[in-house]
């Protein structure tokens, strides 16, 4: 009762479940919609209802979107036989940001990580091994799904993230399919002296002729 | 488009006007609301809206609250002889977590300040000396306001919040009342090597005797 609001107080605990939102911030953020003007208030609640609402996964790359399939799928501009696979819808984002990738994506929402209790099963692996079979749902292109030559492995350089590549690369040894992973090494703008023992390991081991 | 979801990215702009939230932040948070049952989504719209619909300003202490007048303005466990003279709600809720205050508050909602073109009008300071003046809303307790003998300019310790205090003692010279300000010295846990000059000169100058 301390802001003297039971409304406040319940908006406080509502932004409390949000993630990188500590109590401090969860009571600024309260203290914020306090003071917007309400129609303010009410585009940021058709947005959070609106994502509910008209988001579905894509039944080809299982990416977050309005569209099915979503617009990557069915861009003509893209290399449907080159798949990258990625952990979340933001990873997709952020390789897109780059300019450099024109194939497709495949997002697994999630790795293996068994002491959280996920699995294999819990992950869109199934449909990426259907996808590459070639036995996954067709984009409207063709009438046939193209074949897919490169499956390009962008989990998370982490432990889970190397289980999962490594049970993925795996499923996928039978296939006709060249499967890379993305380089590890120095991050662009790193200072040797601070970089950690693990990546450096990495980039002396991955060293490339200049 | 990054995100393949224009729903996503809205919401990710209506994020953006948050305080504290920049775009890995917004992106983040957003990628949450994609996983969130749509259970917990109502949940946090119905607060956003329940503080837009329920809550307005205290007739007498100008707080945020549910009911009128606010639980503090009606507890008779509070001294209302005492206003504690707050910028913000969020102001009110620090100084009732110290659990030492047992007066009462009034809420500014700011500080002067000219150059946001922020002057005494735009605040609660009318509302303030009304109240000095027993002329204000009455409380709950009795049927005329109590008699206000302290006021308390908990102002934030700024070169607004200095004016804004000089302003409000200004216009209340006139009335037969106590006006106090807080104290101003080293934070508790500070180091003098550390502190800056102007926080040390004040605590040079408020010095006591032990």
């Amino acid at each position: 009762m301390h802001f003297s609001s039971e409304s406040v107080e319940v908006l406080i605990e509502q932004f409390l479940k949000l993630p990188t939102v500590g109590r401090k911030t969860a009571r600024r953020l309260a203290a914020w919609v306090l003071k917007m003007p309400r129609g303010e208030v009410e585009a940021l609640v058709a947005a959070l209802l609106a994502v509910k609402d008209r988001v579905s996964e894509c039944p080809i790359c299982q990416n977050a979107t309005d569209r099915l399939p979503c617009a990557l799928c069915r861009s003509e501009k893209r290399d449907h036989s080159v798949v990258c696979v990625v952990e979340e819808s933001s990873d997709v984002a952020a390789l897109e940001r780059t300019g450099e990738y024109s194939g497709v994506y495949h997002v697994l929402h999630g790795v293996i990580s068994p002491l959280d209790g996920i699995g294999p099963d819990e992950l869109k692996i199934r449909e990426l091994v259907s996808r590459v079979a070639g036995k996954g749902e067709t984009n409207t292109i063709g009438n046939e799904a193209p074949r897919i030559e490169e499956v390009i492995l962008a989990v998370n350089p982490t432990v889970e993230g190397d289980t999962t590549a490594f049970y993925i690369s795996q499923l996928l040894s039978s296939f006709d399919v060249t499967i890379t992973r993305l380089a590890r090494g120095l991050p662009i703008g790193g200072d040797l002296t601070y970089v950690d023992e693990a990546t450096l390991s990495r980039a002396l081991e991955g060293r490339r002729p200049m």
